[in-house]
């Protein structure tokens, strides 16, 4: 299965983005490409580097983004990965992939589960956690296991997909640098969010698709100088093996070809879910075990 | 906190080999090291190739050889992690880590939980899976996560050493590659291994530190014809920064110096723990969840 993940940047408007980003999937489209995924947020700038209550705007469109998006995937006939602000009611607000159908119905939707706070990437004011749980996504091109950024760091996330079934790991992100840091510092943090991630996909013997933006985006409020997303989309195979790596700061349709028939090889020879010890694995379920 | 990982090849008779391992041990020891981690089974070869009563004779020494190995802790006031064949009773073996003081006392002890069984490692024949769970080691140099081999495919067990406190994981081992597969399968084997215990370092914002064998071990049933161990020893960071990393065919002392704090510095700037959605784990006490 040929799939797409699209790198891009933010066109400084919502409208100027999603042209750019249609434009993209029509690209891939013509090239046999199956299933196509989109950055975290990516109708709008990364929102999420201060706190204002005037962003909670921009999920007001929720209903006519996803007739919107359901139009794109039907048109260019692919199962679409988007990533939306969900507007669920006055105040209740989620990070939420929605999934369409080659023929633009809804597949499925996943709610971002864990949600960061940190300074520059303020989620926990925007996101109330998501509610739907970790639940793979049946589709015509396989089951998805679709996470969004944060829940990248987190190995039982993944499990879980993988333990519903999921045949493959899709993680839209929205990840980047400050200035301040080191280039040392810098090459540690993006090293370790693809070995995390990498490691993934080994754990569970299931590919691994990230996509991340790029480009430097101010934070508006003018108390941090703002965010060069680290772009670095990349694609991991059953065996955690590199089928695709992206730049770090320019737009890119990233092509892989994936074979979910790996997973069952290579989960024969490291047939890891045979000897996991779930009758010891109850503390996985405590905030701390003190 | 300085530590030595003894990456060590079979000198065909175990009074051999280990001679050679204390020598390596005392060479250490001259330079500062505090703790030193010995590979897995260390004493002798790596018997799992094939299924073989007599090799449970091996275990008989098993009383010794703590006396012995605490000897050589106390000699050299270290933290020794050695990697033992435990007879507890008539048929029942573990595949044991037991961890001494500098003082030579014992400091706790852990049995392998998950065991693999494929060809050329049927362990599954001779070790019974451990029963005393996944409980750190708390020693005069920080509270050791001390995992064995297979363990290290498995998030959970890093996890809840993490989780009850565990300051660095530690992981003896003895994997190789057969001659059979070609050079890119051996690569993505080896690649994976890696990966998935740097991806535990990253989950958890503690150190890896992982000490393999080298050399080639026959197979004496004739069946296949042997492994050939592939050394790599490694050291990462809180951060799954590389701090240490072996060649893949001579012996080697892998020296690394591991700064605890830096897990406090780490998890402040990426506290995952803070956001774990524990109310909804549960599935992964399930063996699948269908």
């Amino acid at each position: 299965m040929k799939t797409a993940l699209i790198q891009q940047k933010y066109y400084n408007s919502k409208s100027e983005t999603i042209k750019q980003t249609v434009l993209k999937i029509e690209e891939a489209s013509k090239s046999d490409v199956e299933l196509i995924v989109l950055q975290e947020l990516h109708q709008t700038h990364y929102f999420c580097q201060n706190e204002n209550v005037d962003v909670f705007d921009l999920a007001n469109s929720w209903e006519d983004d996803i007739l919107f998006w359901a139009d794109i995937a039907k048109k260019n006939k692919i199962v679409l990965v988007t990533s939306l602000f969900e507007k669920r009611a006055a105040g209740l607000y989620h990070n939420t992939a929605v999934v369409f159908e080659k023929d633009g119905s809804i597949a499925g939707k996943y709610r971002k589960m864990h949600i960061p706070d940190d300074p520059g990437f303020y989620e926990k004011f925007y996101f109330t956690p998501g509610d739907i749980g970790f639940e793979p996504i049946q589709t015509s091109v396989g089951k998805l296991g679709v996470l969004i950024c944060w829940d990248q760091w987190y190995p039982e996330a993944a499990r879980l997909m993988a333990l519903k079934g999921a045949e493959i790991l899709i993680y839209p992100t929205a990840i980047g640098w400050f200035e301040s840091d080191t280039e040392d510092e810098k090459q540690r943090q993006l090293d370790a969010w693809i070995a995390v991630q990498r490691g993934h996909a080994v754990a569970n013997g299931i590919p691994v698709l990230t996509v991340n933006r790029v480009g430097f985006e101010k934070d508006d409020s003018g108390v941090l100088s703002g965010t060069q997303f680290w772009g670095n989309s990349f694609v991991f195979g059953a065996q955690g093996e590199y089928l695709a790596h992206a730049n770090h700061q320019n737009e890119e349709i990233l092509y892989s070809e994936i074979d979910l028939n790996q997973s069952e090889n290579v989960r024969r020879w490291w047939p890891f879910l045979r000897d996991r010890r779930i009758e010891c694995y109850n503390g996985i379920t405590k905030r701390y075990i003190d």
